[in-house]
């Protein structure tokens, strides 16, 4: 049983439903920064970090910092690229394009392949593009939020380190981490870029992230100094005295900006409820509730907008609506039947579809029944509507 | 009675110690981000704040983001200054010269005015610098939470206005906000940073600021875009679609970066407690808590860091140690009795005093006895190093 009030399930792809130990932790009493205690706390939750990422280079670095998920895309493109250096972003929605506007904004030369509405760019236009010059970073959404499309992120990395093998492999895995299979050393990837509030199962407020032992060398060898103050790399790190994400790793106190001694808490918790158990297992569960999801919304005769069964992310489905039925018709009967999709925002279709999240706890505790719930609202919400399947 | 379990009371100049509703507040259970209770909260988060900040011109826009404190330093240095501008930097200490680094970091030409260990710049001083050429910006620590000195902020923002009246005066208000009397309309301020885990007594993880019409005009106006994406005031205001901030306030749904509804929950808590009594009550409390705090100080013999009273601030106190007696030597003995102090920051006298912060429920909550005890901790702290006073 919940200790939470009653309250609709939220089933949205982020913020995601969290678990009451985790929100419990969230109230912890008021802590030094630098304290022993605190700073034990945080030194562990980075150590579990390179665990859920699958990483035991030594060079690897996590940093979990105070800010939302977009503050990853600031971190790679401002430590990452020097102003004029070539960054190859693959999109496959929403997200894709908003990395790409942020390595522009701090003047990166971005080029920018696109996948059609609900599809992946295609491996071969990568290595094509990757030939024709050189970049100093490739950026990919592993799951965008926008459309639940999943990319194929280790037969790509490959293909680059073949093609291109000093092109540093940059994933945003704000939508994947904890939820998709992704191993850092083995897929040979330089940074993943993620928040605290999706798979990973703790309130929003933190990013989060893991980059190689090469992406720091990049940090350290920049002809220029980062246009930033708080998203730069370097006064979080070694080369900097003093050396804040490596003495709180080491469990000593260091000082460049005040975490968040309740979110690093609830980080803390979340992440020790994930590695309690196989990560396979997890992967796995979140496979067969996606799995069960897009059988179940397919024989309603839906759509999925990630058109092709590969393509398809198991941390969410995007759903598009039946002719006549718009948005503003079926999310006030959803959340009448206690539960909360979201509305599509990718740019071309967005009032055609709705998103439906099944991450962490409503993916992996079995003693909930939110993915049963959502499937019998969805289908009433849709009858209501006047729905019959075609 | 406290419902947190028995724990040393954190009289850090931040975090501090939090009042039970704010800490159950950072428990709520999960909200979209974009749903309209969680909306409505952040709307009135942000109306509340616009009370804290004493402004009533509409022109003026709060912001609420996650990140530290110091993120307020990139919003002022990204957004207000562009590459090649003036900026004028008042230093009290370790925060003021951070400040200075930030806007540095960003391309402006900075000026910094020192004052001495312990003292303020002199306003003759900054009226000449002002004479000497233009300055975009002029950023003053309204309580430098190294050294605990206060700036005298009305009479510097008047003086500036006389001098130089296009200079944007901007506060470093981390450590006064909520504790110090701080007027944004009446005192013709232009910005002011601050965060959450200070006197307004909400845990870290929130960058709260206030901007005039006229620093959202310099925004507006800029010749280049800012280089930054997270924390570009355009990507958060109504240049730009969805005008997030502003919506957020009307209560309809937007979307940028996705905050925490758990901090903001928090936030509101913290914001409704603090303006459900009159802020010059509560001003006037941590007046009185902070010159029994240096009275007591000084009685046992001991120096202020902030060495002539006006410079004191309200909001903590930096004491030097004796002589012969360390910090390590002090804080685990404080630590034993319950309390726990900061250690020095400052680069000069770092390891030659503590700082004793004395802010929000500490100072205005009757109940509890945080500062009666710290201060008896001290000085039975002091007779077991063997202190006698001279």
């Amino acid at each position: 049983m919940s200790s939470q009030p009653a309250h609709p399930a939220l089933l949205i792809p982020g913020p995601i439903e969290f678990d009451d130990a985790v929100l419990q932790s969230m109230g912890h009493y008021s802590e030094s920064h630098v304290g022993a205690g605190f700073v034990a706390t945080f030194g562990e939750t980075l150590s579990l970090l390179r665990l859920l990422f699958q990483t035991t280079n030594p060079a690897s670095q996590p940093f979990v910092i105070s800010g939302s998920g977009t503050l990853g895309w600031d971190l790679v493109a401002a430590n990452l690229v020097e102003p004029g250096e070539n960054a190859l972003v693959l999109s496959t929605g929403y997200f894709g394009d908003g990395f790409a506007d942020c390595l522009r904004a701090y003047g990166a030369n971005v080029t920018k392949l696109d996948g059609p509405v609900g599809g992946r760019p295609q491996l071969p236009d990568m290595v094509t593009a990757l030939q024709e010059k050189k970049y100093k970073v490739l950026t990919v959404t592993h799951v965008d939020t926008s459309t639940g499309v999943l990319s194929e992120l280790k037969s790509l990395a490959a293909a680059v380190k073949k093609v291109s093998p000093e092109t540093l492999v940059i994933v945003d895995g704000v939508c994947s981490v904890a939820c998709e299979e992704l191993a850092f050393d083995e897929w040979g990837l330089d940074g993943v870029v993620t928040a605290s509030q999706k798979a990973i199962g703790c309130p929003a407020g933190l990013s989060i992230s893991m980059f190689s032992g090469r992406s720091i060398e990049a940090v350290k060898n920049r002809k220029t100094e980062p246009a930033t103050y708080f998203a730069s790399m370097r006064r979080w790190l070694p080369t900097n005295n003093p050396a804040v994400m490596q003495n709180y790793e080491a469990k000593k106190p260091s000082y460049f900006a005040t975490p968040s001694p309740q979110l690093i808490h609830a980080l803390n918790t979340a992440l020790k409820q994930i590695m309690a158990r196989p990560l396979a297992e997890r992967f796995q569960k979140h496979i067969e509730v996606s799995d069960r999801v897009k059988k179940t919304v397919t024989d309603l005769g839906l759509e999925i907008v990630a058109s092709k069964p590969e393509d398809q992310s198991h941390a969410m489905t995007a759903i598009y609506l039946p002719e006549k039925i718009a948005i503003p018709d079926l999310l006030p009967r959803l959340l009448n039947k206690g539960i909360i999709f979201a509305g599509g925002i990718h740019k071309e279709i967005g009032t055609k579809y709705v998103r439906f999240g099944h991450m962490g706890v409503t993916a992996v505790d079995p003693s909930r029944h939110d993915v049963d719930n959502a499937l019998k609202a969805l289908q009433d919400a849709l009858a209501e509507c006047g729905y019959k399947k075609a």
